[in-house]
């Protein structure tokens, strides 16, 4: 089964949002487990601190390699690579979530204070992922993102496996867009495409449309989706970046 | 005072992870507001739902525009910005996080299912933001991410207004690292230029860090901070793309 631990300074956050809907329901059914180990637990002094003051100073606390060290080799990490949530990482793609969600699972650091003794990543083979050019408060909301962008990936969690082909990053283009009823909603009306029954030439339509979007709102994909063309999904590769 | 506002299936998922340290304090001391609007009140017909199939064929169900119209209606927007959580959106920044902090809140519309009815963006001038390159099960986790971006940065949230300047993204670079006792940790040794007592050095010394840093790691990041300078704070710009 599919494993999530998350060490953390705040474990009653989870699962939270990740026990929603689908997500939650496959967890329900054993598609996959999520625990978390509380890093205060490994604090050595009876304030139950973790952190100290910066060396070379600075505002703020930095959370000691020392007592990271002990939380984390507390874990069974079996098979599964250690992430930490930072903006110092390498950013998350669709396909580093599926690699991840054919493997084991994964064990998420969450920081919070300033930051984390830059000691821990070497010592304890830390691989450091961010989900997005911005800072949080801490990593957890980050954890979440990225446990749930794997779980829906896991067999059996969404209920139409032949929904995720199309969806945005697998083809290596932003999806099309979609409508439903009413037929007309404001005086938009559906493209009359759609309602042909051509199967064909829907497809050839989401396709371009696909395209359209993706060059107009993101170049920098568009441009490696022709330079390597789509992601293979059996090949499992990320897109060079 | 800053207002966010939620639109979604599962508005009991907030504030979850919104609610913890200093954004809970932040909250509890009025720095902030959330609401949340569930978009199934504004069902019509006795099922509660909000979807319908695809037009065009495919799998999953689509959210509605007329539904989605309603529930956007019933909302105060006070010149909030309304934003669409999607993989198809602009990439979050921290530019944009800080101007979103510093206006009067956000509205966020979290889509779940295989998407939404397309032509609500253009009806209710919605913005499309993407937290990422990756796809997750809906947009609240996606949501409760932008909320702490700007959050964080509101007057009075963090304990210490000067160690924003310092982190990653606000001067165009990534962060130094950060180290704190114990002063040897299996064997690794905080650098002696950070006990050197030497403000000046040490200030040379993480510059060139997080320069470092952002060039091995971030080169998209480290060419955009060369071409532009720094962002500069007190202009609120969000680096060119």
């Amino acid at each position: 089964m599919w494993r999530a631990t998350v060490l953390t300074l705040f474990p009653e956050l989870f699962p939270g949002p990740l026990d929603a809907s689908v997500l939650g329901r496959g967890r329900a059914e054993g598609s996959w487990a999520l625990e978390t180990v509380n890093i205060r637990d490994f604090s050595d002094n009876k304030y139950g601190s973790v952190d100290d003051t910066p060396a070379g100073g600075g505002a703020g606390l930095v959370m000691r390699a020392d007592i990271l060290a002990a939380a984390i080799d507390s874990v069974d990490r079996a098979g599964r690579p250690l992430i930490c949530l930072t903006p110092r990482g390498a950013p998350l793609t669709q396909g580093r979530a599926r690699t991840l969600s054919e493997g084991a699972g994964l064990i998420a650091l969450c920081g919070r204070f300033e930051g984390i003794d830059e000691r821990i990543f070497e010592a304890r083979g830390i691989e450091e992922v961010s989900i997005g050019d911005f800072v949080l408060a801490g990593g957890e909301i980050a954890a979440m993102a990225l446990i749930e962008a794997c779980v829906r990936l896991l067999p059996g969690v969404l209920g139409s496996p032949s929904s995720l082909g199309e969806e945005s990053f697998e083809g290596g283009l932003l999806e099309y867009p979609q409508y439903t009823r009413p037929r007309e909603f404001e005086g938009r009306a559906v493209p009359d495409v759609l309602l042909s029954g051509d199967h064909q030439k829907i497809a050839e339509w989401r396709r371009k449309m696909a395209e359209d979007i993706t060059r107009a709102r993101r170049p920098d994909l568009f441009e490696r989706f022709h330079a390597d063309g789509p992601i293979r999904r059996e090949n499992n590769k990320e897109p060079k970046r």
